[in-house]
């Protein structure tokens, strides 16, 4: 039997064991055909079944509408900062963000050089526990879209509410994609990098609503243009092919599962697992806002940092692995994406319980 | 016995067959982890080992002085085409381009955008068939680079002679990165696609020379900045962790063949097999300058069209796959980068000449 330990880290991360089986079983030799996946010219007609499978079930697994073109961009989220101003603001338009978190702050930063931008919103202040809510998001004139992040890896929180502006939103949903139904009708544009729901690192998966490809900016180069990208169906340049592979692995597996409504639910409950312990008794405590707490990414503190170091170093020997908090933030964090068995969040879940009767 | 075609792809293409058993082996628990290689944090002490071994190796292989620095940047060489301009033109400075064919094209095509570039030398009007002379070189004012490209995939040329110029070249080696010993003190920047002699598709290889990192533009994104990927070595954010985990596994075996002069004459002895056969009577033709042709890409003709067709079923059937000539140029292509077996190459060779005598 394989050797599995309990992998809570935040991205890269666990993936379903079914899909790396069947991706090692086919690694050397790609079905019959002689050669390995990563060896194929991304024109073969082998591939491009992969390719086209990974497009349409991407579509179909998030339920997304007709006028949403999808894109594999290499670069992960981070080239996103920067190509989201470039293509979107045109002369005399700006955009506002809200910092959430560390991810937010990231976006700002890149989203500076290549464009007019503020923070409509900013959470620091309060160490950023909580999402803004509506009636804090006060845009500027000439505003072309509000960009979010939809959940913070670092911090633990997600939103919960949808902004309701008069702008577009344009999302950063890297640490929680495809884990919840979302209100596609409120965006223009959606992003987040592959490597936490989605497979290994090495791209984004961009959705962009068709008519913000009509408009966007064509003076860039081509690697930098959502219309090439979205025209050429991610082929323009040689893509991420593995990424891509992998992805469309990841996909059936989510599809086969019962697609997205399956997952919202699963992930609550494998959530709801770890935040009783630590709402049960005032030994564990979690630093953000109740209302706006992760899914994903479970940050949660014990009475002191020697406690918590222990329990980092117990945690390890029984195989629970990475749960250590962001260096900026500290404490502790158990990041459980869509491919976390259930069975490993409720080891850590004993663990903590046992872990409190012992140390309480 | 695994079962490999001949495949004479211009990228992706085929790896060394050692290095796709190994990582198969080790895909699903890597070495002990408990975990995959593209499930680890790229924090993680695990993956850090491979990813240093990648950057160690790079440069041991490529005997890449002290003053440069190696990144592994997403996006291949076409974000490359769009990075080399932001970073490097300051005001009132240009870039130089020689345009030797599709892939010198795209690099200007991709650069205008971004800076103050100009033609020096274009050999459209001859159909692409071999690179310019010293002194057909004639820079302007205020040039900063001169760009150029090593060996051009579609038209099968590559360079004998490096430009000798009063500024530093910034060369696309894409398609012949780490097949021969290269003039480091010429260069400024040198990058490449790993798709074709360094691994799976998914990012470029970029050495950048350390006192150009120094001077290069701060009003970017810092994906877009060549001072960040150098001075986070490469994991500013999250990187490629895959295709940099095969990179590191293709260097070491290029190390352990010999090295780069190995390789070299390894090339060499490949490409004549197949040169020979198109030089032995009139049948098979080459287009390109003698003087200029590759040993990465093989271009040649048939005495028709269909004949041409005919050759290309026959070889399919002989499992000597995607010998086409690019759509742009037609006739026939063999790519045999680094990792093509000697054998496959006496297999299309023999192949060749059974033709010929079957249809001359």
């Amino acid at each position: 039997m394989t050797h599995r330990v309990h992998n809570f880290c935040a991205g890269p991360c666990t993936l379903p064991l079914e899909v790396l089986e069947e991706a090692q079983s086919e690694f050397v030799d790609y079905r019959g055909a002689g050669m390995s996946i990563i060896e194929m010219s991304h024109r073969s007609k082998d591939y491009d079944a992969v390719h086209q499978e990974a497009i349409a079930l991407s579509r179909e697994v998030y339920n997304v509408p007709d006028d949403f073109g999808v894109s594999f961009i290499q670069g992960g989220a981070t080239l996103q900062f920067a190509m989201v101003p470039m293509n979107l603001l045109g002369a005399g338009e700006r955009g506002a963000y809200v910092d959430s978190g560390s991810w937010g702050s990231a976006a700002i930063r890149d989203a500076k050089p290549h464009g007019d931008i503020y923070t409509v919103w900013d959470g620091s202040s309060e160490g950023y526990t909580r999402m803004p809510s509506n009636d804090e998001l006060e845009l500027q004139p000439n505003t072309r879209y509000l960009h979010v992040t939809s959940n913070e890896t670092i911090g633990g929180i997600r939103m919960t509410e949808w902004p309701d502006v008069d702008v577009p939103l344009v999302v950063d949903m890297s640490s929680d994609y495809m884990s919840r139904p979302v209100p596609w009708g409120k965006f223009d544009l959606v992003y987040g990098g592959a490597q936490k729901n989605l497979g290994p690192a090495g791209m984004a998966v961009v959705f962009v609503r068709k008519s913000v490809l009509e408009s966007s900016n064509r003076n860039l180069a081509t690697y930098l243009r959502y219309d090439i990208h979205h025209d050429k169906d991610s082929l323009f340049n040689t893509p991420p092919v593995f990424a891509i592979y992998m992805l469309s692995k990841v996909l059936t597996w989510m599809k086969n599962k019962g697609g997205l409504s399956v997952i919202e639910s699963e992930a609550a409950e494998k959530a709801a697992l770890i935040y009783d312990v630590i709402d049960d008794g005032n030994y564990y405590h979690s630093p953000v806002s109740a209302e706006h707490r992760s899914h994903m990414n479970v940050v949660f503190r014990l009475p002191s940092e020697e406690l918590e170091a222990k329990f980092l170093a117990e945690a390890k020997d029984a195989e629970l692995l990475n749960l250590k908090g962001h260096r900026s933030v500290g404490g502790c964090r158990a990041s459980i994406y869509n491919a976390m068995p259930k069975e490993s969040v409720e080891a850590l879940a004993g663990f903590m319980r046992d872990f409190q009767s012992a140390n309480g």
